[in-house]
């Protein structure tokens, strides 16, 4: 079977990590197409894509095989994904519509390696946009937390692997976030650690700082919080008003989220505590 | 006398604030050479430069009459500077020295319009540095806080215009920063209003942020919160130790310093409570 | 009538210009809003904004008395735009979209202060994409040159203010531009002057590069050669392929031709020789 | 011994060069902390880093085995080097000094793993200058290219790894580079390919350009054309005159040239015909 997988290691670092794992692929034929590795404060991180060419083989066996023979002696945290899966996400959002085109036009021109499930929302303004996309438009209360909730996870457990919250104004409850562990992602319309909350371009316009930002990062029961996967910013100035910070900051939202999701779709990006590692970047 | 203006303002807006301006000075047939202003909030801001070319006026009438004719019945915060009178810095350092350095090769290079009239340090290290410029260096040991604020009260007051606080860690007591209002400079190793206080380096590194950033701002009673007069930031990822971090951010600390300084030397600042405005900038 | 006149200004410098023109306001009870001047090379620019409150004047009055007063005398290059009267574009593509979906979009937010009036293409492949806008769609084929050119006119001309290249992979006639002086908007996918003519991206590729860009320019006879209003950059390295760089650079180009657009009906550009000054700029 | 190495591979792209190479130091109890590795155009290329702990082993030891057991049969293009080795560089620089002294700044604060063997100049102005980091100056005339590039060889060859050119207004003879293959390295003042040749501000202000960039690149036979090592940019606008541009370039300048030395002290260049892959960035 033809394929490309690609596993993400972390584990103690020790001596012999790369030649072990390259040695088991090379044993196998399989070629690697490309490696990126880090080691930090003991510990030994990797990403490595593999191509498998050889029919016997399949990204099934090469799990099994890699679990027995490498990851439990050594003993990894560990992943191999099946580059030719692909993911299935879940969009929330609110009214504001920016974030959600541009995953929609991203996802359109083959920029996205992943299917949009389905598009949830606490308001109806959106519905006529995500439809004209031929995708799936739920809207749900968010009246009820509990209920409203419940609601999506009954639309969306066993059915994607990752929600986006693309300006979703609703603070999920922990035991909801339990249910995808490092697998919601947010974007938040500050710089980080900055101007957490609510309106941070208002905090940011009174605060008078020269330079605005937006960040995406894993969602954790702690609000604005979680693991920072990735952060740009612009210049501002004295003549930039609220409004003018909302409108440039559109425009680093859109970016930073679409990126984000992009590595996320690729599996590029590894957890330690409360820190992302993203590999082959750009 | 031929001679360069700059005038700032600040007050009520209005109508015909520019036209009486502008007026006043064709009249006198002084040239405007540029002028920036900005509304906000109900406030009228301008900064004005203009070229006298006539030997009867002089800066000093100048000043006289704008505030007579013109800033009186306007109700106007103002002040005229005269571009010849090269403004007098003191500058505090402790042990980095990039900061330091990276201001007296600008100004070496003819980039600052200023003097330098002293270096204080409250360590020895950098006085070879210092006086191979021929920069007279002080040290005064931040031991007792009180006595080495008087002795850099003494060392400076009617002698300087401006302090700057190039890497000075120490935190000066409000009742020092009440002789310099609007007038102390300071260089923060993070991008306010993130990781204020010590080390921000090593909280970035900890909060796993993906940008850092230096923040020069004027320096109040409220530590690390004057208002922000430039920013700037770089991208960083998890390769980067916080050794990689200093070294980083000691360039972000050289440009974002020596920005700010040139813009005080070039009566570029407004100060408006807790911001500021910068014009013809860059 | 309530009002907001836009005026842009070229001139030879000389004393008194900013005066007198501030007067004239006042005298009018106009309240001057915005003012941003430069002078380089013995010229004198400005564009100024002001704001009707008084039922007696109208744009048309002032731009009559303007010209009588202030610019006669004077012998100014100028204009007065009315801020209220949109302008109105027709926007001409070939197959990529990215250019067009951006533009429609930010139209859509409110923040391009003009109308679209069509959108004119050499390929089919937009037609659903643009009607889904309610916007007209006009297919004219590129086949033979004056006669597709002829029809655009026929389209255009009399109807719309300014014409948008958002990646129409045509070169204009000469003639053709000598209907539009001024007035035709190009992205171009390069960090012009590099890369000009066909396929920047793999020029790019191929010169190993470690930054690519964008620019926005009017059109003039000569190719990928007229005033430039902006560019931007994004950098790269070794593991870009070209379709990498396509990737990356449609984002610039999306960014660099909605500036330049906003700019243009903002009214904030003056053209001088091969050269734009933007004004109150960003 | 202890010891750390640096290996740089290029060779034809197959099927276990990651696994060979990894077994090869595994096999030794090497410890790899660091690998990136690319393939492009059917091409493999690595650079890997490895710590010796063994006292057995030594660098020049790994090296021939190395050469025997994995580059002989794979055909590769290779080098190993000492990262305790510090390369010798030699710096010439006509008058201007901020590219010396960003590079002696960064060398004094360690940032820059190498040493500065002289310092070569067709002036005298910087004699001073360098004298004061106590390193050796030598005035060369450029009257005679001839002499004067003989006079260069004779100080440097086998006594430097490589030449930085920090600004040094001569171009070298095809005959002169040629002792040097690879191992000079220059800063442009452009963002090239535009603007090659002399004055590039003052180029760069005539087109109308709104960024200015620098470059630093390998130095061939080739006026300002060999393989670009970094690039950067800032941007600008009509209010910046040719002088303005020269100083916002310095600091680009200085950036960059900086940054492309220590990438090659670090040995984390491989050059692949005119272009460059830069690994472990940044």
């Amino acid at each position: 079977m033809d394929g490309t997988g690609r596993l993400l290691i972390m584990c103690s670092d020790q001596t012999g990590i790369v030649a072990k794992t390259a040695y088991f692929f090379s044993q196998r034929k399989i070629n690697i197409s490309d490696c990126d590795q880090h080691v930090c404060d003991g510990l030994f991180f990797m990403r490595l894509v593999f191509e498998i060419s050889d029919e016997k083989q399949t990204i099934e066996n090469i799990r099994q095989d890699f679990s027995d023979e490498i990851a439990a002696p050594l003993a990894m945290t560990w992943k191999i994904f099946d580059a030719h899966h692909k993911k299935s996400m879940a969009i929330l959002v609110s009214k504001p519509d920016h974030g959600l085109l541009e995953l929609f036009w991203r996802w359109k021109k083959g920029e996205l390696n992943g299917n949009i499930h389905c598009v949830i929302s606490n308001h109806e303004d959106l519905r006529h946009t995500v439809e004209h996309f031929e995708i799936p438009f739920h809207h749900i209360s968010s009246e009820n937390k509990q209920q409203s909730e419940a609601a999506i996870l009954e639309l969306t457990q066993g059915k994607v692997d990752v929600l986006i919250l693309a300006r979703y104004m609703q603070i999920l409850s922990e035991n909801f976030i339990r249910h995808y562990p490092d697998n919601i992602i947010n974007i938040h319309h500050s710089f980080l650690p900055a101007f957490k909350g609510a309106d941070p371009y208002k905090q940011a316009h009174d605060y008078g700082v020269k330079i605005i930002g937006a960040t995406a990062h894993f969602v954790t029961a702690t609000l604005d919080a979680g693991p920072i996967i990735e952060q740009d910013v612009t210049q501002v100035n004295h003549r930039h008003n609220i409004e003018d910070l909302r409108t440039l900051g559109r425009d680093l939202e859109r970016r930073v989220l679409a990126r984000a999701v992009k590595w996320f779709l690729d599996d590029k990006i590894i957890i330690n505590g409360n820190k992302t590692l993203v590999f082959n970047q750009p």
